[in-house]
């Protein structure tokens, strides 16, 4: 029995939202705070996780694990005054569903047993029904959603083709792409088949995750900065923009966020999406980002011939940030804020780190980081 | 007996330069073609670099033997119609003369015994005599510069202090840099008496290549782009800046080019100094680039009340793009001329891939490359 089969629309029987802070920021709306999140942080950081973590036995174990996902998701809310949750999941659930054998070596990261190579491995790629072979996820969300009961919004989320590709085709974390760049510059109808698969799936998968109870939609693009600038087009946002596309068709209210990591000089290009908002690496100012999405709706609108969707911005901290002491944090978040809302435009913007939170992080300097957001008088 | 008895101002008994392509360019002097070299061109692509290596044993002993690493410098000149030479070395010679142990781990990259992780390792880092400890790469300098006997210029180069630095601290390469932004973020003054050491070193070992024989000098801040925006300023390029700056009171002609991996969203920052060019990796079209350093400059011309240096570009061919056909490779160089010379300004440009040729290109393509950027009409 598949999750569609026992769960008809869950959207309606959930609890009532309490804390629609985020949901405020990314439609432009006042806020009497910055909503704040970070990034995995449902994570090895903390203690917690790390007993719930051990219980289950290995990180796929966890994830398909129900009452276990919901726990860890849960975690950082118990801690922290946190103004959204996120589904405990891995990027890579696609490609372990489409058969490519992912597993986890120690200190090593995931890896693939059968990575796509050629136009037999890209053919034994199934087309995803995602409500069977990704039911645990749609079953942790659903879960999440009826245990948060409303305090804060659920983030659903996926990585992005171009992303899961890298993964795929190197079959496993790389540093310098060679396979997948290999294809990319020898052999791009190749990359634009998987490629397209992946957004087929990507689609289905968040449309999932929606109807089983996310209220928002993040993308994570992490590799989007290995890309050259018009491969980047081509090869990233090209689909990215479809995804969002075709997720605004199905749930016209569901915010989507699009974060690519080193995608600074992008914002001009991932202005022309429907994202309700881009996220940031630390390597960008929010104020700059601010004005270059300005500017670039602008020119989109003139070029369309119709308002563009303004686009709300999300992060930046570095995540070493939190190495730092008190004081250091509370700078660079003051920092942090004073260029987020340097446009006097006091709302359109949502904290965050740059990037996800690392394991050597001390949750008493997370805490830290999301209390003085909260204390930066808007 | 140390390199400066030996050899007083070589620089006068060399051979007279017959190709001047790249100095024309970086001087933005009208040039018959585009110059081109490739970082990393002597290396494990060429079959008869991997020869020579192996006769000297390893790495550092190949950086040590003159007579070898001249041959390696020049072999890639007798494959390839390049414009410029670099001398063969290793960023972290001076790491290595400084006695942190350097040691390389099969396929793990550079490793140091000895990191720098407090006040007593900091402290016994010794004052460099680089005549002294690092008179081998004054040798080789001159020894290529006779050899290439006025064929093409011969860069000099060296790491910048910060991507020295988190090699030093985190004891190798990194993903996270996790030490070194726990210092930055920690203990900010501990990490700027590193780097003032290793910006005195840098001045001091980039000095005696000139005096050695050098004719360019490159600074590499390979890891510059994991920085933020405000540390990026305050970590990295204020040390690069104080290097150039003294470089050209010692070597007014003496062009340096400045390299920041990840550095596109900071041309405005690196404009701010007096190198002759800033490198750009591939993430960063030419043409904005060139548009940006334009406006950056009128704007530091007025803040400072007097004319800034016209900043030439140089790079910008993801390396990957070798692993493509010679159909494909020869569209790329087009459109990256194209970018390069959109502003209608035929020179202030030198071609070159945005990060060192991988082991993996086959040298035939990257003939390709280097053919196609001459081949190109003015």
């Amino acid at each position: 029995m598949s999750f569609s089969d026992t769960v008809n629309s869950p959207q309606q029987n959930f609890a009532p939202l309490k804390n629609d802070r985020l949901l405020r920021a990314l439609r432009f709306e006042p806020v009497d705070t910055t909503p704040v999140w970070m990034m995995r942080q449902a994570g090895r950081y903390l203690p917690e996780y790390k007993a719930t973590r051990a219980e289950a036995g290995d990180f796929m174990s966890l994830c398909r694990d129900t009452a276990r996902a919901t726990e860890v998701t849960l975690q950082p809310l118990r801690r922290f005054d946190l103004d959204a949750s996120i589904l405990f999941s891995d990027i890579l659930t696609i490609p372990d569903a489409m058969g490519l054998g992912l597993y986890f070596e120690a200190g090593e990261g995931p890896k693939f047993k059968y990575p796509i190579r050629n136009q037999a491995d890209l053919d034994r790629i199934p087309t995803l029904d995602v409500n069977d072979s990704l039911d645990y996820v749609m079953r942790a969300v659903t879960s999440i959603r009826t245990e948060i009961n409303g305090a804060v919004p659920l983030f659903g989320f996926s990585g992005s083709p171009w992303t899961l590709a890298t993964y795929m085709i190197e079959g496993g974390g790389s540093k310098d792409y060679r396979y997948t760049k290999g294809m990319l510059y020898g052999n791009p109808q190749f990359l634009h088949q998987l490629l397209d698969k992946l957004a087929i799936a990507v689609i289905d998968y968040l449309d999932a995750q929606v109807i089983a109870g996310a209220q928002a939609l993040q993308i994570f693009d992490s590799w989007g900065g290995a890309l050259g600038h018009r491969q980047f087009i081509e090869f990233s946002h090209a689909y990215n923009k479809r995804i969002v596309a075709e997720l605004k068709v199905r749930h016209p209210t569901i915010p989507v966020i699009l974060f690519t990591k080193g995608g600074g000089l992008w914002l001009d290009i991932q202005a022309d999406s429907e994202a309700d908002a881009l996220g940031l690496d630390w390597t960008m100012p929010i104020d700059r980002a601010r004005q270059v999405l300005r500017a670039s709706e602008r020119q989109l609108s003139e070029h369309y011939q119709q308002p563009q969707r303004r686009k709300a911005v999300q992060g930046n901290l570095d995540p070493a940030t939190l190495y730092g002491s008190p004081e250091t944090i509370r700078k660079e978040v003051k920092a942090m804020l004073d260029s987020a809302y340097a446009c006097g435009e006091k709302t359109g913007y949502v904290a965050n780190l740059g990037h996800g939170i690392t394991q050597w992080a001390d949750p008493e300097r997370a805490k830290v980081f999301i209390d003085a957001v909260h204390e930066y008088q808007l």
